[in-house]
């Protein structure tokens, strides 16, 4: 495709290539521990949790990426990414000790639907009104996703 | 992104969030429910059906947004939301009752197939033959969709 | 959306449709055989197995096929569905013979993470040093995809 789309979508590629890399090492644990029972039983759980939430991650991130700006939307998806690599080896602990819930990154997620809102916003307000603001709140979206770095 | 890429899309991306927030509901749902055995199991099996099929509705709906014409996709989307929200509520019921099945929102999912079968087959007929039908095949797409509606 | 769009996706929208159709044909297996509980278990098994790499295999086409060419992704994702059928049909053979692992099509899979990765490294490089050379990736992209075949 012509460079002028690439230009806006390939930190959302890059992010998308990272991801794709930790399913795969999510499904190497899953394959590697099929052998004793009760491991297994966590890496698949944990897997599973992990994969309903892989197509919301996506849709969310390229979708605020796409309609407001990709640089906050890929930096949210790393951090996302990161989450996720602490509640899958969180999974996987001690079985003594009470293994994290059924949903995780959850502000993160939240982040990302909340860019997509303001972009819709955003587009809507300047086909109506014709006022180019867009800049302005795409500086606030940059400032704003470096507050996901807060543990 | 260009205001002339959002606004082929912003109305599948407002049903993509929509049903995003229906997937946080279903997972706030089985959050919720992880301590009586029973309603979990159901809410849970209920989950990983709406998950199972969440990429293939996603693929769909995109693609015949993208293809054909994106208010017809966009309204067969919310279609299948209230039909997953009804599926989801049913798979709650009583134990006594019988359960819907695996499958649900056929109907919409093959109208949205058959927009991008139609929307392809369109293009490949503009390209070699140069004849522009596309804006009368948009018309019948739309008046169709309303057909969705039947009980 | 404007046909200089769609024709840079058409063998992707292609290829995802026949994917849709193969869920469709996986999900009717599972409702089919809910009646005997052996048979569906593994049906059902093999089914979420296929589901779960379902979004990393769509995310995984999309970006090769958008940051490269499509025609060298549609192919390979051509294989991976055979690939995934031959899975499938494994899966539901004989409880005696041992059954395929959780994994499947990883060498289609990691074609395409390469064609993302030289997609992105070739949008880079013309980014910064303005050299086109994409036209000759892409030929040998072409050609390297039809190594797929080796069994």
């Amino acid at each position: 495709m012509e460079n002028v789309v690439v230009e806006n979508i390939y930190l959302l590629v890059v992010v998308t290539l990272i991801s794709v890399l930790q399913n795969a090492f999510f499904a190497l644990k899953v394959e590697r521990q099929s052998l004793s029972s009760a491991a297994f039983e966590r890496v698949s759980c944990a897997n599973r949790n992990c994969m309903d939430a892989y197509p919301t991650f996506l849709a969310v991130m390229w979708c605020g990426g796409l309609c407001l700006s990709q640089a906050p939307a890929a930096f949210a998806g790393i951090i996302y990414l990161v989450v996720r690599q602490k509640y899958f080896v969180g999974y996987m602990g001690q079985t003594s000790q009470s293994t994290p819930g059924y949903l995780f990154g959850k502000r993160v997620l939240f982040f990302l639907f909340l860019m997509c809102i303001i972009g819709i916003f955003n587009y809507l307000l300047v086909r109506h009104y014709g006022n180019e603001y867009k800049e302005y709140v795409e500086t606030i979206t940059s400032a704003s996703s470096a507050l996901l770095l807060l543990p």
